[in-house]
C-alpha cells in the first residue's frame, strides 16, 4: 500500500517534469517515507520564564542562541559568530538582559567566534568552553557540570568526535539540546580534520544525545538547507548517517570527500582564545 | 546612568577598532536600548499536539512554516518556497504528516511559491489564499474566517499595505502569528509596488497585529539578517518604522529607494496561479 502510494507520487513528479527543470528545482526525496510517533512529535512546552531565540549566520551557516531567564533577566548566548555581535548585542540589550557567559560548543573552524568581542562588549560576560577543547576562556566546563543562568540549568555532555572537546548543552527542564557539530539536522559533523574520529563521534551521539527523550528538540550549530530544528526520534529514525550501523557510519565518514575547510586556517588560531580573547 | 553606561561600552568599542576592522565586521549599534517588559519576554508555551516547524530558503530569505495537530497529523504549511519542495515535503512524509493547506500569506514578488507544486506532490493537499489577493487557488479566505487542521485553528486577519491580498495568520491558543511582509523582525514589507501603499499598512500593522498581547511571537515571510522571530511587544517597542508616528512612517517608506524587485517579473506571473497551480 505505501509502495503503491509512493509510486503514484513518483508519476506525479515525472509528469511535471518540464515545469520543474524549467525552474531549476531538483525533484528527488528520501526514500525513508515513515509514520511519526507520537513520541517524536509531542511538544516539550517552554517554561513561561525561559526564553528561547535562534539566530543565523547565512555567510558560515551558523545557528547562535540566545536563551535567558526572564525573570532575573540572565542570559547566555551559543556559538556566537564574530562577525554577527553587534545584531547579537542589540537583541541583548533591548531586552534589558545580562549575559552571563557566551560559550561555545567546542572550538570552530568555520567562523570565528564572537565569544572574545561579546566580552569587550557586554560588561561582566565571561567566556565559556569546555576544558578539553584547548582553548582559552575565562571558564572552562567538565562534562557533568551545569552552566546555570537564573534558574536555569544547562547541562555539560561530553560529545567528542568532531573535536575532542565537542559537548553538547542539555535543558532537561526544556526538553531541548545544542548539539554543536555532533549532530546536524539529518547529518553530523566531519571527523576529518582537527582530533575529527567517526567511531568516537557515533559512540558520543548514541551514548550521549539518542538516550534522550525521543521528543528532546536538537538544535545544531549548523545547517545547510535551511532546517532550524530536529528532535532525538526524528535523528535516530532519519538521520542518513547516524541511524547506521557503528562500521557503515565510519565508512560512510571515511568516503566524504569533503573540500579543506576554507576557512580553518583563519579561524582556528583566533578561536584557540576563544576569538579574540584577549581583545 | 543609562548614559553613562551606553558610552562606556562606545569606548570599548572603539578599543577594538583595528581588530573589528581586519575581520570585517561592522561594529553599530540600535539606539534603543532599553530594558524589556516582563509582558514581552514571557513565553506562552505551545500545546503538547501542536507541532511547529520553521524552515528557510537561503536564496530569498523567505521562511517557510510547518504546522500539525499531532494527534491526527493534520498539517498546513505556510509561504512555501518552489525550490525546496522536496525539502518540507520529506519532513512531511517523514514525521507522517497529511497537508491539508499549501497557503500563503499573500501574493510573493521575491519567489515562486511552492504550493502548486505541493498540490501535486502531496495528494488531498489543497492551495489556500486569501481572495482580495487576486491569486488563484482552491480555498480563498476571507478576514476574520479560520483555518483549521485537526483541533487547530489560525484566525486569518487583514494586513493589507504590502499587496492589497496581505493576510495574518493568528494561533491565538499558542500565542503566535504569522505576519507575511506586514511586520518584518525590525523592518516591514516594501509599499513601493504591486498594491503597497505605506498608510494602510500602518493601520493594518496596528490595528490588527500591535493589538494582540505583547508576548505573541511574530513569524515573518522573510529575514535578512539572521533574526527567526520576534515578538508585539518588541516590534511596538524596537521596529525603527513601524514604532514611528504615521506620518512619519509614510515618510520613511517613501525614501527607501529600493532596486527593482529582480525575481517580480518571473515571480508574479507565477503566483497569479499560486505557483503553477494547473501544474
Amino acid at each position: 500500500m505505501l509502495l503503491l502510494t509512493l509510486r503514484g507520487v513518483v508519476r506525479g513528479v515525472k509528469g511535471c517534469a518540464i515545469k520543474a527543470a524549467y525552474f531549476k528545482t531538483k525533484v528527488s526525496f528520501s526514500s525513508s517515507c515513515s509514520t511519526v510517533t507520537k513520541a517524536m512529535a509531542t511538544q516539550i512546552p517552554l517554561s513561561e520564564d525561559f526564553f528561547f531565540r535562534q539566530l543565523f549566520d547565512r555567510e558560515s551557516c551558523t545557528y547562535t542562541y540566545l536563551l535567558a531567564d526572564t525573570n532575573v533577566k540572565e542570559a547566555v548566548i551559543i556559538d556566537p559568530v564574530f562577525e554577527l555581535v553587534d545584531r547579537d548585542v542589540n537583541v541583548v540589550r533591548e531586552l534589558g538582559f545580562t549575559v552571563k557567559f557566551a560559550m561555545n560548543t567546542h572550538m570552530h573552524a568555520d567562523h570565528i567566534t564572537g565569544t572574545g568581542l561579546l566580552k569587550r562588549m557586554l560588561p561582566g560576560c565571561q567566556s565559556l568552553i569546555s576544558r578539553n577543547s584547548g582553548a582559552k576562556a575565562d571558564v572552562y566546563v567538565e562534562p557533568g557540570e551545569n552552566v546555570t543562568f537564573g534558574r536555569h540549568q544547562l547541562e555539560v555532555r561530553a560529545t567528542p568526535g568532531h573535536t575532542n572537546g565537542c559537548v553538547t548543552y542539555v535543558s532537561h527542564e526544556q526538553g531541548l539540546a545544542f548539539t554543536g557539530d555532533a549532530v546536524l539536522i539529518r547529518g553530523c559533523g566531519r571527523t576529518d580534520f582537527q582530533e575529527g574520529d567517526a567511531r568516537t563521534l557515533f559512540h558520543s551521539v548514541h551514548d550521549q544525545i539518542f538516550t534522550l527523550p525521543d521528543n528532546f528538540r536538537l538544535y545544531p550549530a549548523h545547517d545547510y538547507k535551511g532546517q532550524t530544528c530536529t528532535t532525538v526520534g526524528e535523528e535516530k529514525q532519519f538521520n542518513p548517517r547516524l541511524s547506521k550501523p557503528i562500521d557503515e557510519f565510519v565508512e560512510i565518514m571515511a568516503n566524504l570527500n569533503l573540500a579543506y575547510p576554507k576557512m580553518m586556517d583563519k579561524c582556528l588560531p583566533a578561536n584557540t582564545v576563544c576569538g579574540l580573547h584577549d581583545l
